[in-house]
């Protein structure tokens, strides 16, 4: 076992535990992929980035309406799916214009999405010395599927299905946390985004950012530098394997 | 993937989950094993064998309580710990001799069980094909810690604390089933247990016996053939692989 201490807690870290949209996987490239398929296949004139980005900017609103209370707990795929059609909507695309098994399996391109070309060697080499997972707004089977599809080779998934809850809530690293065993500051959140990394820390994790600065695209210019002292800052899974062994 | 259809259902099987104690490890040597050095450790005179024996079967009633609504859910490392003064008691032994820290050492020693001959590389081989994971009254820390311990490579791991019910109730093999996103006939239950195989069925799941002659030490006589036309029908995972593929 490892021996890395988290300087903010000063307690032996356990688990390493990943955001995976943006962090672990290329969820832009991945969906303006699928998007770009299913554009090409019925003949609609659509920018599949844009959209991408369109599909992705409904993400977080639709998270708000579970946790402020507003509907009950949804899992993410049925919110990825109600914000397909919103997309659409949004790009003068008629929803009812097409097959819905048709945009199940768009919808499902969030599955499947590519890792970051460092995700598959770092997970792996953490694991040696670690437990590791994700820590996702992401419900099991999607992250599941990712991991089968993608060789990400976790050792538990406990989606947000399992703690009914969505980050940046305290529920949804607390939660996790008790089922793994372990007190908060045996447990690392990776992530890519400082707001994502400040709640973790809130609730006694330990830290590590990564910088993903294609995340949103070539001209990303906010959100790739770490913003506060977190205990490890890093540019790749890898790298991150490699400070804390 | 493979093109496995269970006969019972006509369905094609995505993931084939096991349970554990029994099936995937042999809880009747790593406990008396775990036992052994305790008493070596304390003097005590006790026959490790016997005394494994006595523990685990304080198990069934003790989650029999909890699916009877008599008390709230337990986590099965709570039973077992519970089940621990009560299997030292009924050998004559005050657990109030022994520091409680000690206590607990030893009721972790079902979480570092050892896996039968097969079963680390007939997970790996079914893995290919199909999602691997448990299908167990452990909890999901439990389940983790015999994984890391002896390279189970499971692709998923939820514990009873995540459906929050025993076997073989039916929540106990249904809610896991719907967390991967799957019908229940898409899923085969291993287990060499004919009653669990049996509660599987009835809610729908394949089904798959592996036999274990020497769970329950080397004179047992029940329990090591199958009782019904369960979909397979071996003495291996590793043979459970080569059938299905």
């Amino acid at each position: 076992m490892s021996g890395y201490t988290a300087p903010s807690t000063g307690m032996t870290v356990r688990a390493v535990l990943f955001d995976t949209f943006g962090t672990v996987v290329d969820w832009r490239s991945g969906i303006a992929a699928a998007v770009g398929s299913f554009a090409h296949s019925h003949g609609l004139a659509l920018d599949p980035g844009a959209f991408a980005d369109a599909w992705r900017g409904l993400y977080i609103p639709s998270m708000a309406r579970v946790r402020s209370g507003e509907r009950p707990f949804a899992s993410l795929d049925v919110l990825h799916r109600e914000n397909l059609v919103t997309a659409l909507r949004s790009h003068g695309i008629d929803p009812g214009d097409f097959a819905s098994a048709e945009l199940d399996a768009l919808a499902k391109a969030w599955h499947f999405l590519p890792p970051w070309p460092d995700s598959v060697l770092g997970i792996l080499e953490l694991k040696r010395a670690f437990i590791v997972g994700p820590l996702s707004n992401g419900n099991t089977s999607l992250l599941l599927d990712m991991a089968k599809a993608s060789g990400l080779a976790w050792d538990v998934i406990l989606g947000s299905d399992v703690s009914q809850a969505y980050k940046p809530d305290p529920d949804a690293y607390l939660k996790p946390v008790a089922m793994l065993g372990l007190e908060p500051g045996e447990v690392m959140l990776a992530a890519a985004h400082n707001g994502d990394l400040a709640a973790a820390r809130a609730v006694g994790l330990a830290t590590g950012f990564i910088a993903r600065p294609h995340e949103r695209g070539r001209d990303q210019k906010v959100g790739v530098t770490p913003t506060a002292d977190w205990d490890v800052s890093t540019t790749s899974i890898v790298d991150l394997a490699r400070r804390m062994s």
